[in-house]
């Protein structure tokens, strides 16, 4: 059978692939107002696909933000039953002079499509969907019991979600969730996601007097707002790189042995990471490995700062507000609320008393997540990827953050499993994101063998 | 003869504040390139008028930059020639968001011109030009020999300046230059400008990647661009708010005798000067009073900073570069380029392997100045301005820079004399910028006033 789903999934290439580009126009941008069409047009289209492939009890599920799809095909009593996930927002696609090609008009260009959400998750999501299309085309019918759940809200934190799994338990129940989104690690080495980062985000912004003051007039008594928001910045690290926010490390656990053993195998190349990205070694932490502080060592990065005058030439101002984005990455068994209030107490502790300050927690955050070592789906979809790709894959870190995993795991009583083609050298976040056309293929050839290798014997 | 002066004044208020705001209207910020037809206007507006009033050999200066605006009267032989100076280009508008009215369409509100540029420094030039075409007009003579000397680069250090008067040095010859850019203390304080600060400005860009990074895949290897400018920031000042920069304070002198004396006739209300901006006190270095650190010390103030997300809800992105502009305004003694050193070498001495630190220069700089205690002009303006207020006025610093006045000292050894009717609380160089119409009026009797009072006995 898998055979002739291959042949149908060969013939039928150029149709999913001018789809995924379709879905990839739809300027589905979570975070910004502006572009609430574009998330209506995606969530639109994804509905439109669900349905025509065949799928029962296609609707829109609404938590409150923006919806997420659901589909079910239920025919397969005995089997078990997949919750399939993936997200069809994305972020902004700024700095826009940045890009070669407009960030929503996909282009191929050297086995590659350049888009924004290519990567993250447009065309991952897109592969899950399509080898479903390719059985209920060929055979009537899946393998196992599948539930689709295509959310809209990842890259703003998965915000309404909860709400979601709280009024649809039933509809949602499943014996694993397996997730499009994730990442592979580097191209032609196998490998599977088992653990990642939480995140949790927080917005600060200071003042220093009721308006902008000449810096002439008024320079020497008065507060300089961006001088001040600098300073609760560098307060945030130690000399030597390490957060230096008390309480911050509270829970944190070190990665266990056979995360170690799997780092070792990598056989990392530090000096290939840091130039494929043009930068240099310094900035970590000393004490840990490239590797654990990627996958398992929390982080606090800026992701913005303004403040005053940012025009040609120059402005001789005292800027009265400034303002910065912060956000963290989380390891295993660190609590996403005691970290931000870390962070909170920490700037306010170092504010001085002639800054107003304000703090804005921005999101309920996410925990880390790491899958059991011996969950059998995990065993299923490793088994896949190494049939497929021919070697047995490497468990390993994702880095960045799920939320659907932590919440999976306390609402609905799932583990999360992940199966994703995007790699994460992808500019995933940033101008050119692309996604690997070779990576299109090969996701299909697994997707479709994992539904079959899920059958209870 | 002043009587006919006053009354011809009097007779033509409103034609002339119809001009003002003509002239206000022509939107000359000299530091973007968007606004070269408003500069251009701006220019050709005042041509005309010195024209038209009577003025000779009116011509536009070219020192490679905007313009200058020239014209003379020079047929009053054995008497002193004055060099008016004032500046007919403005700050950026910008936010334009918290402007009440438009910054470049004048308003009349409660006894206020609110402008861009209403204050500094187009008013106070209109007044200057139009008691010199009541004289005219009046008289059909000057009392003095007089030139003007208009130019468009204040808002940006007077860049060409130094070319102007270096090519037309015997055009520009005078026995003094009288500012019409300055301002007084207070409504109600009778008062003259004798010193100002200099200035010099830097703009940093660190650069810790080639792209931005998502924060998930590649967040704590690798450096974060805001977090490391923030750190280079921070390391400018100490603990106390003191300038650590090494080198930076070389050859600053501290107010003399008559300088302490006159901060202190003036019973400054400390309270009221933060409640006034909306500001609280702790920021300043200690050791210093408030009005020493205004008009006497030098300054390190960040004017602007930007880098990564700024838009609606986060974006977990690691930015790869971060800016910032910085200015210093100068104390007595202070070398522009020597301290422009010093930051740049403390800068870079602080500057971490992984960071790559870009420092342009942006202007020569200007050095602070002061007019001579006993100079017989500055002695004229006070009998002036005590005869206009009905009391002797007290000397202040201004706190800003006049570029003009390093120059003209320099360049045509001229020493300069302010008589400014711009007061220091008038929102320059901020959002709802504003000049009174009661300035206007006494700055034209003294004005008209001052012409007379340096005749030759």
């Amino acid at each position: 059978m898998i055979e002739a789903v291959d042949a149908w999934l060969a013939a039928h290439r150029q149709r999913l692939l001018d789809e995924l580009f379709a879905f990839i126009r739809a300027p589905s941008v979570s975070t910004d107002p502006a572009y609430a069409e574009g998330m209506r047009q995606a969530a639109a289209l994804l509905e439109g696909r669900l349905r025509r492939i065949g799928l029962d009890n296609v609707r829109l599920l609404d938590g409150g933000g923006h919806k997420s799809v659901y589909g079910e095909w239920l025919g397969a009593p005995g089997q078990p039953t997949i919750l399939v996930y993936g997200h069809y927002d994305v972020q902004p696609p700024d700095p826009l002079e940045l890009w070669e090609t407009p960030p929503f008009e996909p282009t191929l260009r050297d086995g590659r499509i350049h888009a924004r959400g290519a990567s993250d998750d447009k065309a991952p999501l897109w592969i899950a969907v399509s080898a479903i299309e390719a059985w209920l085309a060929v055979a009537g019918r899946l393998p196992v019991n599948v539930k689709l759940l295509l959310e809209g809200e990842e890259e703003v934190g998965s915000q309404s979600l909860p709400a979601i799994m709280a009024a649809h338990r039933d509809l949602l129940a499943a014996d694993v969730l397996i997730s499009a989104d994730g990442g592979r690690w580097r191209p032609g080495v196998s490998s599977v996601n088992t653990n990642s980062r939480g995140l949790v985000a927080l917005e600060l912004t200071v003042r220093t007097a009721a308006r902008d003051l000449h810096s002439g007039r008024f320079g020497g008594p008065v507060g300089n707002a961006p001088m001040a928001l600098a300073r609760l910045l560098a307060s945030l690290h130690d000399e030597r790189n390490r957060i230096a926010v008390p309480g911050f490390f509270d829970g944190l656990q070190r990665p266990g042995n056979a995360d170690i053993a799997s780092m070792h195998a990598l056989g990392f190349d530090e000096a290939a990471f840091f130039s494929e990205i043009g930068a240099r070694p310094g900035a970590m932490e000393p004490g840990v490995s490239l590797l654990e502080s990627l996958w398992f060592r929390p982080t606090l990065e800026v992701n913005g700062i303004a403040g005053g005058y940012d025009g040609p030439g120059g402005k001789t101002v005292i800027p009265c507000e400034a303002r910065a984005k912060i956000s963290c990455r989380l390891g295993p068994g660190q609590a996403p609320a005691q970290v931000a209030n870390a962070v909170d107490a920490h700037l306010r502790a170092h504010c001085p008393d002639w800054v107003e300050l304000e703090i804005s927690h921005e999101r309920k955050g996410t925990a880390a997540y790491a899958v059991p070592e011996d969950d059998p789906y995990l065993a299923a979809v490793e088994r896949v990827v190494e049939r497929v790709h021919g070697a047995k894959p490497l468990r390993v870190g994702v880095g960045g953050t799920l939320p659907i995993s932590a919440m999976a795991k306390e609402m609905l009583e799932l583990e999360t499993v992940m199966l994703s083609y995007a790699i994460a050298d992808e500019r995933i976040h940033a101008p050119n994101e692309f996604f690997r056309l070779s990576s299109f293929d090969e996701g299909l050839a697994a997707w479709a063998r994992l539904l079959p290798e899920l059958v209870r014997a």
